[in-house]
């Protein structure tokens, strides 16, 4: 009997939905995509009704439109090097109409619920409360969705707002004439601080930060960056890092010269922060920098340097959470964001279960997904077969050390990788190694694939 | 019989007038200042009520604050790197009270007419419409407050105002979802396109640039860029020119990757435009670029590159003409921005006439105008004699092809200095020559002075 491909359900028409979605239309597996909203693009559909945006109005991608492009359909030249929201909003959607995506979307029908089968396989409960079954499921809700929020004592008796909620100066709250504490040093928090401290809004800013962080521009010397500091698969990361570490410093200066604490890790040991405007705003005056802050009272907030100031509105700039509110917490969650995938894609003790789009891939996050969905689509349609679960379990931990080892212990670390060393180990081995498996022992026979069979 | 020190009368009090002020006292020469306004600062007090201050709400110098400091009275070392207008004015203001200067200025009382009288010597008719005489003057009202539009044929029928009269995006014109073209690519230029392409402004910006410009970040490798790109004074200027001509493709890129022109010019032949941001704009497409503007046609502006496109309102970042409105025309004026002064301050046939401030020094105007300022000081007081008129007239061509010789021949190039080889050679050379010149020939008797005794 030939391999007949599995029935699968993929959750989000995002970046990781779409992507998945093409590949399993390439490689000849039936499924469907379930989004809860009435459009494609989850984060970067500016607006989505879903909620899942956290694009505010100036968002532009840290990413050069080179390094972001997917691999099989190039971004148009026309775009500029760091395109906006918008632009990006347009790719998707030429993306999604040149390979058909849409037809297979299931919109305004979230998945509610998703319950694995004790034999295998699925049930589904989507929005339009019907259930229905698959014989594999791919989650590819995003990370960039369900804001986090620091666990300061007090509280604050001001407007405060996460930036996931943050649209523009006027949006949702009145950021004109305020004093506006943001808190966090990421990319968000180095945008919003770059526009409300414009000062045309006449507002005082003030940046609170616990650990710092490497701020490099988007250009260096007339580059997009990100195609001058890249990492080489074939150099051991460790010599690379070394070799790199004093690139901020030399574009930028030292940190404490703007009044940034240094930050408490090495230059690419955690996530840098591109922006070109956010030194020019402190160097200038025009927002300044407090250390961590230890607690709330009123309107005042103070700071773990002794210091306090009184504030109108905070803003927090703190990261977001890893959650499937579609899975029951005790079967499967991610607590402090720490989430075990072989390959960042599959779980050992689950065969019909894959993940694609969690992980911060740097520098870029589209090629990423594109190549965790090739795999994805390649498992299910029988060419890929992973490792014994025994051999996954001993990789995950490899690669956990291998890629966020040097990483700072922290939430938005824990899911850090190197596009590059990913992209090279995916296309110039584990592809190849999957197939040779599947050579050696056939493709996976899906649990619940042989209930539904069984069910039919 | 000792050199009994004239009765000085100085226009205006922004920096020029009142370095000009700190160096007479100094000197111990008499003397009144009038200014039009009720307060000093001129070009930086913000929403200056005599209508003489171009700055809009967000500007900071594109000076550092250690180039821009003056010599004998530092900066205080808690301003950002980058000084708002604000910080500015704060500082005149502590340099006013630390010398003494208020009491000797004439608020609200500008000079409204001043006429040389036959035998030397001024008459001035002030705001308050008294006359007064002085046996010297000396001109420091700036040359930062006439706006310069260009002559496009044709009639724009939207909203228009010059960069003088911008404040920000709200004032005087509702500048936000707006058709928005920027005439220039000056330091006003690209603060303004900066600010009005934010995306929470939901304009369209288009910049228009004629000649190009290199357009430099504020920081360069960490530092204030103008730290870094000095000319050394004992070096010939063409060399220097030669080895920092790659400077701005090495730091930023070719401008034609963010639709710049070429500009037509090498680097430091004209003045580079300072903007961090600018750049950022154009690469993320926030802002884009046209040649000159061939021709106005009611909404519609016509490029010399045969496009067109609608606007809503034109912003004229198109510099500021010399204007001296207190002489008659054919006495005194500068045409096409020429005014030709012996070390930018004496004029070869008028003994009792000086000039501060009338100069694009670069890379820093206060020091600059401090040291000019301490020239005429020293005139005044009799510790410094100019050459020979014929002399004068001889360095003045040897100069202005010196500082300007390799400038685009433009208005606003007529005034370049490079500040660095000008305080060197009034520091080394002039002051003691000209000191010496005193010890040989006596100090410059002037003839107003001598009337002024014979009316006394």
């Amino acid at each position: 009997m030939t391999h007949s491909t599995p029935h699968v359900a993929v959750i989000g028409a995002g970046i990781s939905g779409l992507t998945t979605g093409k590949m399993l239309g390439d490689y000849g597996v039936e499924y469907d995509c379930f989004e809860s909203s009435d459009r494609i693009g989850g984060n970067w559909a500016f607006g989505n009704p879903n909620g899942h945006s956290s694009a505010y109005r100036s968002l532009h991608i840290d990413t050069s439109k080179e390094r972001l492009s997917f691999k099989d359909f190039p971004m148009p030249a026309s775009y500029p090097d760091f395109p906006h929201h918008s632009h990006i909003k347009r790719y998707l959607d030429s993306y999604a109409e040149a390979f058909g995506l849409l037809e297979r979307i299931h919109f305004r029908n979230g998945v509610e619920h998703a319950e694995r089968l004790p034999g295998g396989g699925w049930e589904l409960r989507t929005q339009d409360g019907e259930l229905c079954r698959y014989d594999a499921l791919v989650v590819a809700n995003g990370h960039h969705w369900d804001p986090r929020f620091p666990d300061f004592p007090g509280e604050f008796t001001g407007e405060s707002i996460h930036s996931h909620h943050y649209v523009d100066p006027s949006h949702p709250l009145d950021l004109h004439d305020k004093r506006i504490l943001v808190v966090g040093i990421g990319n968000s928090a180095a945008d919003v601080v770059s526009e409300l401290s414009q000062r045309s809004h006449r507002n005082t800013v003030v940046m609170s930060t616990r650990s710092g962080a490497w701020v490099v521009p988007k250009y260096m010397f007339g580059m997009p960056g990100d195609r001058l500091a890249r990492t080489i698969p074939q150099i051991p990361g460790r010599f690379q890092r070394a070799l790199v570490r004093k690139l901020p410093i030399l574009i930028s200066g030292k940190p404490e010269h703007y009044g940034l604490p240094r930050p408490n890790h090495n230059f690419l040991e955690a996530h840098p922060t591109m922006s070109s405007e956010l030194l020019l705003r402190l160097g200038s005056g025009d927002a300044t920098v407090k250390p961590n802050v230890e607690r709330l009272d009123g309107r005042t907030v103070h700071f773990v340097d002794g210091t306090s100031a009184d504030f109108d509105a905070i803003v927090y700039a703190t990261g977001y959470n890893i959650s499937f509110p579609f899975f029951d917490p005790e079967f499967l969650s991610a607590p402090d964001n720490r989430l075990s995938l072989y390959k960042r894609i599959l779980r050992p003790d689950l065969d019909d279960l894959a993940f694609v789009g969690f992980a911060q891939a740097l520098p870029t996050l589209f090629p990423f997904v594109e190549c965790q969905a090739r795999l994805v689509a390649a498992y299910f349609a029988g060419t890929y077969r992973p490792p014994a679960p025994a051999e996954m379990e001993r990789v995950i931990v490899e690669e956990e050390r291998r890629y966020t080892g040097h990483f700072a212990d922290r939430p938005r670390h824990t899911q850090q990788v190197d596009y590059f060393v990913y992209e090279h180990d995916m296309r110039t081995k584990e592809l190849a190694a999957g197939l040779d498996r599947v050579r050696r022992e056939g493709p996976v026979r899906l649990a619940g694939r042989a209930s539904a069979l069984q069910d039919a």
